[in-house]
């Protein structure tokens, strides 16, 4: 069981980035994303709707108190931070683990998540995007394979060379781009 | 060389995925980042500031017409999008192309891009983000050594188990989060 912890969500200034974070926690092979920070509905429902077409059992939920997220979860904790070691020197680890909370900071990262968190884990030492972060820490602990992942839903892309090719199930209109 | 491409930029919509884009594009060994769509001045100033305190070469450009730079690109055009060949299968291709223009789709994608791209090239089936999708790209093309290269900037990060170690030259003072 992987899932991620997105702290400090704010309505009005990150419901693109959280958005974007809860797709990518999807595609890239997590099991849940917990929100906390500000409660924000429409963004829970925009990412189910893209799991109800396009298949999968991934969940949303909303947490109010993302300490208690961490105190309750069974297994490792992996904090995202460009602070931390470099994730290819953790990936070993990291997959190992039986169950995995990755989280992931919001605009100010308290310094006691330092401490709460088994792994520290940076994606690069520079300055880039917590989306893109996310990402390359499921791709190493998942070793490429999630991108092949067959989500069986109502809506599958056929890859092609040039061009779309999708097929629907009957019912299914709109496509999500 | 390694430009991206990031097509229709909105400057009240997309200012953070843009943002995030070039962040990204100069975090993973990208030399530039063009910028087409609405022109927006502190979109490249706020990558510029990065480049300046965080080291590496990076350049940023707005181009209002964004057919003129795939028509003046030297080498070889490298289209992200969701419908395309998986990544992995192309990788070595890509790998091998000299001059490589990766370009990033807006909210609509004109249909003529898919014919004028040399590679229509997908990262995973599943809607996600072009940000992830742009990691994982020049992730693959730079084998996973973008995380280690070394940027020689004013601000260096010391990579740490738990906490923060920031290295800094003498008269900078703010760090980039």
């Amino acid at each position: 069981m992987i899932a991620v912890l997105r702290l400090g969500h704010r309505i009005m200034r990150d419901k693109r980035i959280s958005t974007h974070l809860g797709l990518v926690a999807r595609a890239f092979g997590a099991d849940v994303i917990y929100y906390s920070g500000e409660k924000d509905e429409s963004l829970l429902a925009s990412i189910d709707s893209v799991s109800k077409r396009w298949g999968g059992g991934f969940r949303t939920e909303y947490r109010k108190n993302w300490r208690e997220v961490i105190r309750e979860w069974p297994g490792q904790v992996c904090h995202l931070t460009m602070y931390g070691l470099p994730v290819d020197d953790c990936a070993k680890e990291l997959r190992e683990c039986k169950d995995l909370l990755v989280v992931v900071g919001g605009a100010k990262v308290p310094g006691d998540l330092y401490e709460a968190a088994d792994f520290n884990v940076s994606v690069s030492t520079q300055p880039h995007s917590e989306v893109s972060a996310l990402s390359i820490l499921l791709d190493r602990v998942f070793e490429g394979k999630e991108l092949k992942k067959d989500f069986g839903g109502d809506i599958q892309v056929i890859p092609c060379k040039n061009g779309k090719n999708v097929k629907m199930k009957e019912g299914v209109g709109e496509v999500y781009e």
